[in-house]
Order: C-alpha cells, then sequence, then structure tokens
C-alpha cells in the first residue's frame, strides 16, 4: 500500500517545502522593505512577493488533490512527473512575479496546464475505476489484454 | 482499497475543479473592473468576488479533511452526497456573494451546517474505530447483529 | 488499513475544528469592531485577528501534509503526538497575536520547530521506504534485528 504512494508522498513534502520556503522569502521581504506585521502593503516589490505567496497558497490544497487523484486512480509515476514539473512552475512564477508583474506569466501558464493535466487524468482514472467497480468493466484492462 | 474511497475522489476532484473556476472568474473580475495585480481592491463588485474566492479558500482544506474523515471511518455515500451538497451551497455563496454581501449568507449557512454534519459524522467515526482498534468494541457492529 | 491512521484522523479532524474556531472568532471581532465584509482592515486589534488566523490558513495544507507524511512512512503515534503539539502552539499563536504582534513570536518559532521536526520525520521514512521498496534494504529493519 505505501509503495504505490511513495512518489506521491515524495512530491507532496517537496512542494510542502517549497511553500515554506515561499512564506520565508516573504518574511524576509518585509524586513527589506520594512513592511511590519500584521499590514499586507507597502513597497511594490513587497506586494507583488506577497501576491505571488498568496496566489501559490490558494492553488495548493488544489494541486494536493489533483496529484494525488491522478496518481491513485491513474498511474503515479507519470503523476508525479507533473507533479515535480508542477514545482518547478511555481518556482518561475514566485521569481517571475518578483521581478514583474508580467514575469510571473510563464511560470502561471505552465502550473495552469499542468494542473490541467492532472484533472484529465485523475478524470480519466475514477470514470475507469468507476466502471470496473461498479460495471465490472474496465478500459485499462481490455487495453493491457489487447496490447 | 481504491474502491472504497472512489466516491471521495470523485467528489474532492469535483471540488478542486470548483475552486479553479473561482479563481478564474476573480480573474475575469479583474478585467471588467481593471483592478490590476497585485492589487486586490478597487471596484466594489470586484471586492466581493475577491473576498467569496478568499472564504472558499480558506475552507477548502477544512471541507477536504471533515469529507474523508466521515467518508473513510463513517459512511462513504452519506459523506460523498454531503460533499456534494457542499460544492452546491459554495457556488450559491459565492455568485450571491457577488451580487450583494447579504446575498452570501444563504450559501455560507448552508456550508456551515453541512461542515458540523461531515465533522460531526467523522468524530462518530473515529470514536467507534478508536473503541474498536483499542478496546475491541464496536458500536456499529452491535448496532449490525441487533438489526 | 483505517487502524493504521486513526489518529492521523483524529488529529487532523481536531486541527480542522480549530481553523473553523479561528475563522469564527474573526467574524466575532468583525462585530465588535464594526469591520463589515468584503472589508478586511479597519481596527488594529481586527486586523492582527484577521493576519493571525489567516497566517493560520496558509501554513495548514503544509501542516497535514508534513503529519500524514511523517505519520505514514515514519511513525504514527510521534506524528501524532507532534501534530497535537502544533494545534496547541496555533492556539498559542493566535491568541498572543490579538494581543500584541509580538506575542505572536512565541507560537511562531514553536510552529516552525514542529514544522520542521514532522518535515525530517517524513524525509527519513520515506528515503527509508524507497530504499526498501526499489532497493531491497531497509533501515528499520536492521534496526530492529540489531536490538
Amino acid at each position: 500500500m505505501a509503495g504505490d504512494l511513495i512518489l506521491l508522498a515524495a512530491v507532496s513534502l517537496l512542494s510542502a517545502f517549497q511553500q515554506c520556503h515561499f512564506a520565508w522569502l516573504v518574511g524576509k521581504s518585509r524586513m527589506k522593505h520594512k513592511v511590519m506585521p500584521p499590514a499586507v502593503t507597502g513597497a511594490p516589490e513587497f506586494d507583488r512577493t506577497f501576491r505571488a505567496q498568496q496566489n501559490c497558497v490558494e492553488f495548493y490544497p488544489i494541486f494536493l488533490t489533483v496529484l494525488w487523484t491522478a496518481g491513485w486512480f491513474f498511474n503515479q509515476e507519470l503523476a508525479s512527473f507533473l507533479g515535480v514539473l508542477y514545482v518547478f512552475a511555481r518556482y518561475k512564477y514566485f521569481h517571475g512575479y518578483i521581478q514583474s508583474v508580467k514575469g510571473r506569466l510563464t511560470g502561471f501558464y505552465l502550473n495552469l496546464m499542468i494542473l490541467i493535466c492532472l484533472t484529465t487524468l485523475g478524470a480519466a482514472g475514477i470514470v475507469n475505476s468507476f466502471l470496473d467497480e461498479y460495471l465490472d468493466f474496465s478500459i485499462m484492462k481490455k487495453l493491457r489484454k489487447l496490447s
């Protein structure tokens, strides 16, 4: 059981670490621009850093949900690979956004595409498991038999 | 194993899709009211749309936690049904809040009631599993034996 | 299966309840200081309460991820104990922050230390499971054999 999910768990842990790192960079930006809590606006660079982190926070549970669904019901290796790509795209997004508002776009669109892929894989896996479970009909098994 | 959780995974994927949709609607509202990132205030309608999404974001991991606890330890079908109801209530909340501050209340109270139900089912399921696991005493098994 | 995770589920449910409680305290602070939605600033005490809750929201999915990874791949009892400690530290943080900006620090550093512990345990557990799964070499099994 645990073995089937180890790559997913590793990617989740990596992404959790990245989220902590982003929060820490916001703290550093607070110091640099002297934006004292509880304020969340001040210098333009701080504002961008803070918004970048907030966007990562908003999408983090969505990412985890589609990662695990795709990995559990479709294919663990493929989902984990996309998960690592997502972590990289978030890195691009975050540091691009700190540079400029436009700089966030490359990472943002990459993130979006990965989320769409993971959601599609997850949905396909669930539909297949559903057919298999309730109607005893599995597309994946049939494909395997054919090949 | 996967079969025991397929409905929960389907509801989770549906709710993740809804969260993405809300984020997209905030983006659309940004365009409409010309609120450029990283700003998060501007026109009153945009402010309400943004706060509606933020509230959904805040409660999303809470929802997932109580959904899976209730579904795993109490009853998957009942928890999934409540989960779908939650997605519907979030829809009511979000679009109500865009209309007016008061418009969010119906959806909000419905969401709250569903969270209370799921938390109660989850707690009941955990207490029962705990008694079963550590004290070898299961209320559910006894109820089944009686009926 | 469920028995291996019951403590983690119980801690998760407890923390979900705490998050709801924090959201409710923000609502109460809104009433007290007459900060009407969708506004999120007004009186200094309300601002601190709101930021305290926002910080808890940001770290909640991170906490759940490292709690489950540490509990699943390292040791459930130890991870759950650290999880309960985290809930207590969040309580300290939240109520400390309401009092003053400096008041948040004790709870904050405690939270951070717990997150570092859980991440370390999770990483150790994953590396061990990985070696066991793919290279048929388990440090934990060897330690058990020695003792």
